[in-house]
């Protein structure tokens, strides 16, 4: 529950479909909570009319965007100004608007690491990381943990191709740190057999098919903290069977609070109230999911 | 209080500057009490970006908007389609949206009409009615009555040649009904002598100019119903007074809250709850004007 008057300012978020988001929910308790006369609304734009509506925002009285699929790389085009890590990653979620100037950021990576260090207590400072597909998600996620002194990053990916350039982006900035591993069990095994953390970026086990599972589990093993960015289920069958081993595991959804907590401190230059966000988060969530 | 989802659809208000506007609080007051998912929020538009903003609108999950100062007139060339009132009026305060198209209507003379008979039960058919000014408000007053019948409309203002084009465009189309009354007393008199109804269409009397007012109280009699297009203070000098003398008297809420409830139902099909409107708005007005 929201209110607005005529001084309210406003956050969007722009993607075409709109499924359920939880964002507004989100984000205007988050609003709500610290007293900010700011109102979070989801905007359905389609593609050929981005340009259009992006080029309008600013000269309302928005304080910034959100940016959901399919936008995060066509709009970087329209901005004024993009933030470095979003620069790497090829892709931004978040833009804020100061002086009717656009500033992109990619908060998607840095919400991952920030569930990681909240909810696992991990770091990703010298960790051995494997992850599972290369697609956005991946790229944010792995690009971020390669900025924050992340030891070795496997990528592994159905397609190779795929894997292989994001691999090649990753180590032209940061070194030679990361590695595709071919789609095989014995590849695969050997690189896991040295992790710290499996992350799967695929969008294998989301609801409806909750019994599907991006790798054997027999390649797992219980020293591995086990991640997963989907989050419907809340614990997905890889996330299940993890647990089963005894490994730590992380559910997509503090990725999703955490990028939102993180999108709110660019717009407002305060710290995002991340336990209220979470139980409207979760509140939604048990209604919905 | 509202709640906004990734299904909510808005409506906006564009004006520049929006100062404290009763629209948001009561169109969402309404918007709730019958259950629609849309929410009301003000946009606020500078000059030179108004064609940009306009452009995007219908491109995003809006089922329409107002147009409050500046934009009443410069709004309609952007518009697919203009309502025949409108058109006649020359000036637009709302838009409807369907499949990306825009209609541009005109609700504040109906606003003015619809108090009119809601709280002094009085229909302007064959009336003669003596209107103060001859600005935007006049003319959207003075051509709605004149397009539902009234007999006779006196239009008296300082400047006489503006006086001179509304009359001249109101006769153009409703045959020779209305007439300029020259700003002098002795002119006043006679006309007002003959008149049912006595509209202040002038800002005078708006707080803090509040002791002021727009005409000699000595031209007011007992007959006249009286009404003021000012909502700021209720009671203006000109209703004081004219409630002394013993007339009925109406303060600018009511338009103000008709012309609303009017394009609510323009936007919805639904019937708008004015009560509901009404004790939003009045609750509004206590706290802030």
């Amino acid at each position: 529950m929201v209110k607005i008057d005529s001084k309210t300012r406003f956050i969007g978020l722009l993607g075409y479909p709109l499924g359920h988001s939880f964002s507004p929910i989100m984000q205007n308790a988050a609003f709500k909570s610290k007293n900010i006369n700011i109102v979070y609304i989801a905007l359905e734009v389609k593609p050929q009319d981005l340009e259009t509506v992006v080029k309008a925002i600013p000269k309302m009285n928005f304080a910034g965007f959100n940016v959901t699929i399919p936008y995060k790389i066509e709009i970087m085009k329209y901005l004024d100004e993009t933030d470095d890590l979003a620069k790497f990653i090829g892709a931004v979620n978040t833009v804020a608007i100061k002086d009717g100037k656009m500033k992109g950021y990619n908060t998607d990576g840095i919400g991952f690491l920030r569930s990681l260090e909240e909810h696992l207590n991990i770091k990703p400072d010298g960790k051995n990381i494997f992850i599972l597909g290369s697609g956005g998600a991946s790229r944010a996620i792995s690009m971020t943990l390669a900025m924050n002194r992340a030891r070795k990053i496997y990528i592994c990916n159905r397609t190779f191709e795929k894997a292989e350039a994001l691999v090649a982006d990753i180590n032209k900035r940061c070194g030679q740190i990361s590695q595709v591993v071919p789609m095989n069990n014995e590849r695969m095994a050997e690189a896991i057999s040295e992790a710290d953390i499996l992350i799967n970026t695929t969008s294998v086990g989301t609801h409806p098919d909750v019994d599907d599972i991006p790798i054997d589990k027999d390649l797992l093993h219980s020293n591995l903290a086990v991640c997963d960015v989907v989050y419907n289920p809340r614990k997905t069958k890889l996330l299940l069977v993890a647990e089963k081993l005894g490994c730590k595991i992380m559910s997509g959804l503090g990725m999703l609070i955490f990028q939102g907590a993180e999108a709110f401190e660019i717009w407002t230059g305060v710290e995002a109230p991340a336990n209220t966000m979470f139980e409207a988060a979760e509140a939604f969530y048990n209604h919905s999911v």
